[in-house]
This record gives structure tokens, sequence and C-alpha cells, in this order.
């Protein structure tokens, strides 16, 4: 069987900008990577964005584009609203922009959603219908699939559980909710809880090689963090009960047994009936980024066609 | 055109069992309400039941019956584990048993599931896509629909709000996690705070009539339910991000304005970029059960039909 439909996946990070190539199998057949220069502004990176698409599909004839990147971001319109880490972006209409430049189909999602999709459908989650991504890394994000599909919402923020309410402390992080699971378990507040507790660390999940040597100060900051996630994901689990939480982001995937870790906390505060039927399983795919985009422009060309 | 498929809806309660019978139009076209007599246990309520559905159904072709009850219960197995106001029911096959002496397909779910349903289906959510149904009752329950499917998830735990942590205060309330919805916001939480401040009323819904009459005690504990439910709608619009939040139970719609002034609240929690995107309305269906019953058997058939 030859392949005939060819697809642009697109990883645009504040670090680096990925584009892949990739064929029906799943196969990705070209790949580039170039630093993303965020500080020139969106002109500039706009600009090397078309260049790096227009060489990966090169002598192909490309079904759509699909670009996981950092939010706030408007899904359904294809609009970026103002990423931290991307300065100099505000209300982008980067969807309309390369759909008119390249006359395919654009499709944008946040990263969190697309690592979420690509795990749901080549990575941990692969065999689940409810498949719940959390990312704990600088910041935490999440996203929610069902039956490979990804959930955005009425405002596309489902799954962004870093404002979801964990802790009965008002610790009071960026302009989320008192208390919130981002103020509590992210990679800045771990740092943040480190510093305040004279505890030396460059790196987050340094606490808990810290903790596992027996430092009592790191043992009550991953308690905390620990605790924060098991009682976000009981909650998430109360409101949709996935079949499946996935755990990625650079915190958790540098600490061995980060998940099992926190399945047991998790089995504390969710309903008995329930323990034991919720997998908690570490992220699988090293780079999520470019299937995931390709995935989810699929999914969303699939839906058109649908609805 | 004529109608040539039928359905039974049962709506089985503690203390009422309703029994109706649908047209594929949607409308009712038999009805029959009898009392539960729940304390004289499964058998008798199981030989009622059957004797309901047959003379509700009697001269049709019945296409399947679906069951709207309270849990815990396992609706993709229909089993009844031991619903609180069902007492003797402990791991009833009640799907199996119906499904053999009627020779029909026969589903169940929880009655919030079902109340959901109906309400996305018919009611206050039908225009939306993810439509989240709460029930402010003598205790809180919740369901999740997309697209008018039910979301039961893993463990048919989905939409099981009571759960879900809202409060700093540590109350303990049943078997729940401290600082639950449930015992923060459910009647029988709102009568025990009313109890506690020396405050005599016989049904919640009084607590907010008297804060309307300017009672200072009132308005404290009509604080503590309005903030609560709005801080568990922020999590569950941090999950899945619902189009509307449609509000329902004894409490809830005794209360004028209860909708409004929980959105109010609400939108506090919730990140800007979502706020006034999301609707709260109150539950239109006065009695959503049988519908929401029916539908429910309909949705099941056409997905087993799909898988």
């Amino acid at each position: 069987m030859l392949y005939k439909q060819y697809w642009i996946g697109v990883d645009l990070g504040g670090t680096n900008i990925r584009t892949g190539l990739m064929n029906d199998a799943g196969v990705i057949l070209r790949e580039q990577k170039e630093p993303t220069e965020a500080y020139k502004g969106s002109d500039y990176v706009i600009e090397k964005l078309k260049n790096m698409i227009e060489n990966t599909g090169m002598g192909y004839e490309i079904q759509a584009i699909g670009i996981g990147m950092p939010g706030p971001l408007n899904p359904y319109k294809g609009i970026i609203m103002n990423p931290i880490n991307l300065p100099g972006w505000n209300n982008i209409f980067l969807g309309d922009i390369l759909k008119e430049h390249f006359n395919v189909p654009c499709y944008i999602d946040n990263d969190c959603n697309v690592a979420a999709l690509a795990e749901a459908s080549e990575g941990a989650g692969k065999d689940y219908p409810i498949v719940f991504y959390i990312t704990v890394s600088t910041g935490i994000g999440g996203g929610l699939c069902i039956n490979k599909r990804i959930i955005s919402g009425a405002t596309g923020n489902a799954g962004e559980i870093a404002n979801i309410v964990v802790s009965r402390d008002s610790i009071k992080h960026s302009f989320l909710n008192p208390g919130s699971l981002e103020g509590m378990a992210s990679g800045i507040s771990i740092l943040r809880m480190a510093s305040e507790h004279g505890l030396k660390v460059d790196k987050a999940h340094e606490v808990f090689f810290l903790a596992e040597a027996g430092n009592a100060t790191a043992i009550k900051i991953v308690d905390i963090v620990v605790d924060s996630l098991a009682r976000g994901m009981a909650t998430i689990s109360h409101v949709v009960d996935p079949h499946i939480f996935v755990l990625g982001g650079g915190v958790s995937l540098a600490v061995p047994g980060f998940a099992e870790m926190i399945k047991a906390r998790f089995e504390q505060y969710i309903y008995e009936v329930m323990r034991s039927q919720i997998a908690v399983k570490p992220a699988q795919l090293s780079d999520p980024g470019i299937v995931g985009a390709v995935y989810m422009a699929k999914m969303r060309i699939e839906r058109e066609a649908y609805e």
C-alpha cells in the first residue's frame, strides 16, 4: 500500500520550534528544529515558522497543519492570546495566517492538549477510553481526551487544572486561586518552598532526591507536593473519572517512581469502589509534540466532516 | 408517520417508583406511580417493579427498559451496590434480572446522570454541547453529558462531585473527604450549620429566605453554601469547561435567583477569559426521571451498535 496523505505537525515552544512531516502510517519522514528566538517578536517567529513548514513539506501534498503551542489561545478560532513565553504575541490569528499562506487547513491547540492526545493515541493511554494527562513542569497543565479526542470545553480551558483548588493553605500564586494546584505542586512552587526553608537546589526534582536521602525539610515539601497532586487527581476523578492519569513534564519524569508515589496517596481521596480501578502511569512518548499536533489536526478534520 | 418504537423509562426512588411508556417522538403515552415501600426489601420492590413495567408496556413491543435510581451502582453491568435509601439491596444484578424476565435490554444509571441527560436533551442544556448538571438536595450529586451522552467514567463515578474538596475548613461529613462539597453545601449540611448556630428551620431552603430577610446568621451560612458551590463549579470548569451548568434539586429550585447568585460568585474563581462564557441556569424539567431514563437506554443501545 502506498501512503497518500501527508501532514505537518508543529511543536512551537518558547525555546525551540520543531516541525515534522508525517504520513498516514504515523511515520515521521522529515523533521526540523530551530531555536524560536522568541525575543525577536511575533512577526519574526511567524516568518521562521512559515519557512520551516515550507521546507518540511517540500514536494508533498499536505492535508493539514497541526500546531501545539503555549496558551492562552482559542483552539476553535486559532487565535493566540498572549503566551508568557512568547513575548509580543497578542491576539495573533495564527490559524488564519497559515491557512491563507499555505492554502491548507491549520489547527492550533495548546501544548498540553496536544501531548494528552499523543499519549492517548500512541503512548501510555492508548488502551484507555478516558485519558487525563497532567504535566508537572515549571507550571502545571493538563489535557482530557475521550475516545482519542481532545475535550477543549466551552472556552478552550478544559484540562487547565493549574487553577483548581487543592489546599487548605491560602497560598496565592500568580493570578490563580488561593491554594491552587500550580501554587502547591509546580516546579516553580517547589523551588519557592525550598528557598523558604533554606534548602539549596537548582532544579525542582532535586528536592525529591534530597527527600529520598532523608532530608527532613525535603520530605516535608515532597509531602505537600504529593498530597496536592493526589487531591487534585481525586477531584478530577470525581468529575470525569478517567481510566488513566498519564503523568508527564520535566519534574515528574525526572523522579523515578513518581507515578506510584502519587497513586498511593491519590487512592486515599477517592471513593472505595474507585480504588485500584484507575491507572496512574508515567508518560511514554519522549517527544509528543509533533505526533500529537498531527493527531489533533486529523481529529479536527474528522470532527468538521462529522458535524 | 406511525411511530414504531416504544420504550419504558423508570424512575426508581426511595419514596416512589414511576414508570412511563414513551414513543419515538418522546411522548409519554402511559404513566404509573406507586410508593416504593423500600422498607419491605429488595425482593418486594423488584417484584413490584416487574408488575409496573408489565402493566405500563402492556400491548406494546418494547425496545428497551431504562432505569434511573440512587447509586452506588455499576452502570456498565447493571449491578446495584447498596443505596442508602434502598435498605437491603446489596449487589443486586437488577439489569440481568429484568433483561431475563422481559427479554429486552435493560440499562441502569444513577438518577443524577439520568437527570443530566434529560436536561441536556430536552431541558435547560439542550442547546449546549457540554452540560454539567448539579443537584443540590439532601445531598449533592452531578452528571456530565457531552453531545447528549452521559460520561460515566472508568468506574461509573464521573459527576460524583459530592466528594470534591472545596473548602479550607476541615469539616468531615459522612465518609467523604474533609472540606467536601457535600459537607459544605448540601441540604443536610445547611441544616447542620443552622442547628449549630441556633437557627430554627425545618427545611434547608428556609435559611435562604431568612438571609434574604436580613438574618445575620443565615447570611453567613448562605455565604458558605454559595462560596462552596462556586468553588466546586470553578474546579469543574477547569477540568471539563462545560458550556452550561444546570442546577436542579430541591434546595436550589426552592430558592428564586439561586442560579444567578451562584454564577456571580463562580465567576470570581475562574480565568478571566472564561468569565461570562459559561451559562448557569436552573433545571427546566419538573420531572426528568422517566424521560431521562429512556434517553439513557437509547444512548446505550446506540453506543453498543457503534462499538
